[in-house]
């Protein structure tokens, strides 16, 4: 009773990551490096649904973020699917106020969803690594300096290549306004300046002439993105600016205490600076910003941003909650890096050894060498299709497996068996033993 | 210039599981555990996106499935969120057949999504922690023993305590009902007998009568499940059963060959059993069936199922796709081992190491120190905010972080330090590396 079914065409939503194997398994080593270094500095695992009420979720967002919301309803409830991962955690920390311990330290790995125009490099649904430290009523500023040392660490382990966090401080550029009596076009000048290095200096002027500007505040401003130098020569020329601004002064403080304690903290100089046109155009960064760069691949753009926020969750609740965090975009990081040929390929198997039994007969001593092996943590397959053994070496390569043992009569009787490394072509008659030895060598 | 801004009550939609940390950390250890044994067998990671053209995710779907999900329009598109591991899986193999190697074995952790009326215990967000063996066009019936020592890793690992994985083969069933020339009702008699520890063998008989049954098909089918025995006792009683049917027959060998290689494979005998009466009511399941039961809370019901089954794709791709794979429903036995007081608590920290800065002239040495321990990867948090050591404490408590260390003044002039066991409260005066061993000591 064969029934008439009809062909679907299998394919995959563009604007969607899905992986072959051998990247699905890169892309992992990736998460676990990060997940890993995380918890190392004693983050706090979360996991938040998917999909909130539209009511709670979209308690503070509008214009551009709100028009790529995923929202739908199913029967009377009106739901949207999470857009980013700070949302669910300010509403999570709101809700568990008593529950959790401050300062907060919480990492939260998982997908997020923006229904972007598709193109190239731009993902609708994408992997954000985020962190944060979060507390009730106060945070040290010690807290902004702890940030780029766990940046380090991460992109230390990952192996990008040499790497720059640049630093800056809202409050800088946010007093630089006010003396110059912008205040009310803040958020459109950072805007702009967070595009200085895509569109130039010339679009920058033409921009912000059409927001009115004086031809002197965009000098000023100008001039104020083009101090450069070390730490203490940009602190220094900072010192020695006219601006008269308490929000200035007290930026230039936070920035002056960040970087001491950046020091204290042994990050390498190499690997930090103060950066001034660091805006970070969203809202609710308040203090110090962070952006990262991969110094031989700039065109990337920044691989981890965040920032200091004055207060996560007052949208949902009075209790004042400020906070540091930072994010990494790991879907589009993982794109650009594989488009660039970067990716790390140490290992793009998971089974270290496969087992290849001659004949049905032998599968029995496959399995007693695999569970063997496996009680050393060494992930190891068994072949166990009745192939042509020639059939069974086209999957063991095509697998990428960097050992094969085939086991046979004689190998039954003798007590050794073969190792072959796959890479190399080398065959080594060892006992069990030594093949343990062998594949967990480093 | 204060906004003047509505709170908005923060929740969570109920069917949707979010945890407190401590929680937390226990679901992600019993992540870890699955795939860490998914991996240590070989199995290769896949992740597929969580929404996906419906034309495609419900290619076969209907009936109960349809009416749960989530679907809805953006733009254009009729997406919808999976239900399920199984069917993105079988998208994944119709689309990427021939870059694929097979038997083509993957895993697959991650949430699905059914619309069900809300209860207690009833997600209508969770996790499926899935593994599945695909063939083109054939694959060993070995593998279907393989799969049961893979259960059994699994829940070993987990430690559970003891559990029973029950084998059946649909194919003695559907012989059966041939036999008796029910094969038209089939699938509705399967479904009656999968209900029948839950409703009672009376039930069951009045649900066959509503069927239209024979009283001697009723008898037969009844006194078929309750054939009992050790393994070997109930391959004989089936073999003596005068059933004329190829159907049968062919379940009947491939239930002996797939319990001849469970011995071979080494599962303990106490681990496994022939259970007549597991049906796994899917349609899609072709041979052989497992269910998986905790010994002493069989009322949480089956903690691992899954099957063999024909043809994976057939509503992708006409090439013949046979597989077997297991499912675990991670977050409702989650839910049911917290319910039941059963959840391990070994570890509720991520940190295992809070340094403590009497004052914030301290803060660089902690950092020193943290940096040692992070190296030699001991999870270590150093706590920065600038409050009395009352409070410090609290924090470590409330963190049930196992070890803290606080380094003043004299900490820092004698290069010794106090390391304190927060569960004994016992404290001892050692260096650093000292500590690192304490620390690390099993």
């Amino acid at each position: 009773m064969e029934e008439k079914r009809q062909i679907t065409k299998p394919r995959t939503l563009s604007g969607f990551m899905e992986l072959l194997p051998d990247k699905q398994i890169i892309f992992n080593q990736m998460v676990d490096k990060i997940r890993a270094t995380y918890e190392k500095f004693g983050f706090l695992p979360l996991d938040t649904p998917v999909m909130e009420l539209s009511e709670v979720l979209l308690a503070k967002a509008g214009g551009e973020t709100e028009k790529q919301i995923y929202r739908f309803t199913k029967g009377d409830t009106d739901l949207s699917l999470r857009f980013d991962l700070t949302v669910p955690l300010a509403k999570y920390v709101a809700m568990n106020q008593n529950e959790l311990s401050f300062p907060f330290r919480r990492y939260q790995i998982g997908k997020v969803y923006r229904g972007e125009r598709a193109q190239a490099g731009r993902f609708r649904e994408f992997y954000q690594c985020d962190i944060d430290i979060i507390g009730d009523g106060e945070l040290s500023l010690a807290h902004d300096a702890e940030i780029p040392s766990i940046i380090y660490e991460v992109f230390r382990s990952l192996g990008l290549g040499d790497f720059t966090i640049c630093i800056n401080n809202r409050k800088l550029l946010n007093g630089l306004f006010e003396s110059l009596s912008l205040s009310d076009k803040a958020t459109d000048i950072m805007r702009i300046i967070d595009k200085i290095e895509k569109i130039g200096k010339e679009a920058v002027i033409e921009e912000f002439q059409d927001l009115q500007m004086s031809e002197e505040a965009i000098t000023t401003i100008l001039d104020f993105m083009q101090i450069k130098g070390t730490v203490p020569e940009i602190l220094e020329k900072l010192n020695n600016l006219p601006i008269e601004s308490e929000t200035f002064k007290q930026g230039l403080y936070e920035l002056t205490e960040v970087v001491k304690y950046l020091r204290i903290f042994g990050i390498p100089e190499a690997n930090y600076k103060i950066d001034l046109t660091i805006a970070r155009g969203l809202d609710y960064y308040t203090g110090t910003v962070y952006e990262t760069f991969l110094n031989d691949y700039r065109q990337i753009g920044s691989i981890c941003s965040g920032g200091r926020y004055e207060n996560l969750a007052e949208y949902y609740t009075n209790q004042k909650l400020p906070g540091v965090g930072i994010s990494i975009g790991l879907t589009r990081l993982f794109y650009k890096l594989n488009e660039l040929g970067l990716l790390k390929k140490t290992e793009e198997s998971i089974a270290k050894v496969l087992l290849l039994p001659a004949s049905p007969n032998e599968i029995e001593k496959c399995f007693e060498i695999a569970t063997m092996l496996r009680n050393q943590d060494i992930k190891t397959e068994v072949y166990l299709n009745d192939k042509k053994l020639k059939a069974k070496f086209k999957y063991a390569d095509k697998l990428k497996v960097p050992y094969t043992i085939v086991i046979g009569e004689e190998e039954v009787a003798s007590g050794k068996v073969t190792l072959k490394n796959m890479q190399t072509g080398e065959q080594q008659k060892l006992t069990v033993e030594q093949v343990i030895a062998e594949v967990t060598k480093k």
